[in-house]
């Protein structure tokens, strides 16, 4: 999308919400700040500031006449926000997954222990908070916290579900909602809410990024799955070991006979990745998992009738085709 | 406490404090709501919920005429804030402890693993700071957000100094003013800022809350010091294994020679609690560390003086003074 007639703007957009986020995270202790320009370099695509930036423009000019649009700062401090949100799930999930690697760079966790790690993830989150109040909007801290309410309770709620083979589609949806779809869709909502968007043009937003953040979580569980059989026995084998369910076996477990449903257990008690792949291969789970990140992906662009056409618009469109267009 | 004439009209309001604490964690996730109950029960002293509600009865009239009261409501609101705040610390801490009990019931990390009580925390600073935005006043929020990246700080500055056998004075205080007294202070300031009291009123009582956090601490280690030796030797050698210096050690080990010094790092090499307790109570340190929290005592209570007299502000003097004259 480099080559995007929004792309210039955007970069320069997101420099700057670069620049908000290590200022926000300024800490008068020096361990602090070297903690997070450790952190920092975990940033990966902006998914989420690209969101609320995009939204924001596709939402202009939508309120009418009465609509007051927010100077450009104000997304960006907000995309911050939420990216700072997203970088405090990492943290606790590399503690949650006793992960050594994110990006190629060492862990918190494994650098400096699992307390630091724990309490960097608080500093975060207590960060984004603050920087979000600075916005002086109390509707839209109101909005964030309900965000992350919905979050942990989406992590706790896959925590108790570890090693339930019995997990249903309802529950997995569920799960992947708080932890992941939620905040997607509140960047949009409120990268709109920003923009002075009425609300019939927020909650349209709001549900075509909570339906992307979903396609995207299934696409990610599908992609773990195909392509290379090492990479594949790796990341499966940890899922496995887990008790992690994906949507392919919720799916493939959901649907099969006893004798196989038996079988594949035995094979997932056995830790046999590369075997229970082929299992749920065989069944068309995998498959079938990707069909709903796609018709997920279009019900997302549906949403998006609601606003007027525009070049911001067309690049929402062009991020959802990317969600199950991606091969990583 | 019990017999004082604002006891019958505090015991209502921490009723109304527990309430809100109750009502503002319902979850739509059942499990989140099982393990916020679970967490319900270390409530303890309502220490900060105390000092919001009484800051704010003591605040009360200091703005003259232009004073704008607010409902006894919002500081109950406030008061469930700080406290969830606190209760989120108190659960975060277990899993840097790896602590199994918690006011005699088992701990979150004890019960459902290490990753439930990470999650659990992070739900209840979001909570908390989502009930901290319906007060609807951006600047509570910026407030709350200061003190919490301060209590971060705090808690990393003191994981950084682990096993630091030359830790000074000056940064035993700076830890301790981030990760206890800020949050304390924050609930006296914020107290008196709802009753519409001016900022010089305000700040006294931040200082006020500041200084009896700083004292509670240091009673706190000196406590842990004295009394019966069994009891002495289990906390003092969870301390040593950790490598947590506390203020008596700071001190002894900062004054003493050479040779005792050299003797005492044996000791807390050999994790000889009994041993190191002698030396300490010998050098006279124990006994400086306890004078140094009479002397904040005293300090934060000269601090009221910028406060008309009242009832509130007599109980603020009873509560400062029971910080030092507590055996447990």
């Amino acid at each position: 999308m480099t080559d995007h007639p929004l792309a210039p703007l955007l970069a320069e957009r997101l420099e700057s919400v670069g620049r908000i986020f290590e200022a926000a995270l300024v800490s008068d202790v020096p361990v602090v700040n070297s903690l997070c320009r450790h952190v920092e370099r975990y940033r990966g695509k902006m998914l989420r500031p690209t969101l609320v930036i995009v939204s924001g423009l596709a939402a202009r000019g939508t309120g009418g006449g009465a609509q007051l649009e927010a100077p450009p700062e104000r997304h960006d401090t907000l995309a911050a926000v939420v990216e700072m949100i997203h970088m405090a799930t990492l943290v606790h999930d590399d503690v949650l997954d006793e992960a050594d690697l994110r990006r190629g760079g060492a862990t918190i966790n494994s650098l400096r222990g699992n307390e630091t790690a724990v309490m960097l993830g608080d500093y975060l989150i207590s960060s984004a908070f603050r920087l979000c109040s600075t916005l002086g909007d109390p509707g839209l801290n109101l909005a964030l916290g309900e965000t992350t309410n919905a979050l942990c309770a989406g992590e706790i709620l896959q925590l108790s579900h570890r090693g339930d083979m019995a997990l249903d589609e309802r529950t997995y949806f569920d799960i992947v909602r708080g932890k992941t779809a939620v905040l997607v869709g509140s960047s949009c909502r409120l990268g709109a809410l920003l923009s002075g968007a009425p609300e019939r043009v927020c909650a349209s937003l709001g549900a075509f990024g909570e339906e992307l953040g979903m396609a995207f979580q299934i696409q990610d569980d599908v992609l773990d799955l195909v392509g290379d059989q090492q990479v594949v026995g790796k990341t499966l084998g940890i899922d496995l070991r887990k008790g992690k369910l994906t949507l392919p076996m919720v799916m493939h477990l959901a649907q099969c006979d006893a004798v196989m449903r038996t079988r594949t257990l035995e094979l997932i008690r056995h830790v046999d990745a590369v075997g229970v792949r082929d299992l749920m291969e065989r069944s068309g789970a995998i498959e079938r998992a990707r069909q709903r990140a796609m018709s997920m992906v279009s019900s997302a662009k549906a949403r998006l009738d609601a606003l007027p056409d525009s070049v911001a618009r067309g690049l929402l469109h062009l991020m959802a085709d990317a969600v199950v267009d991606r091969s990583s």
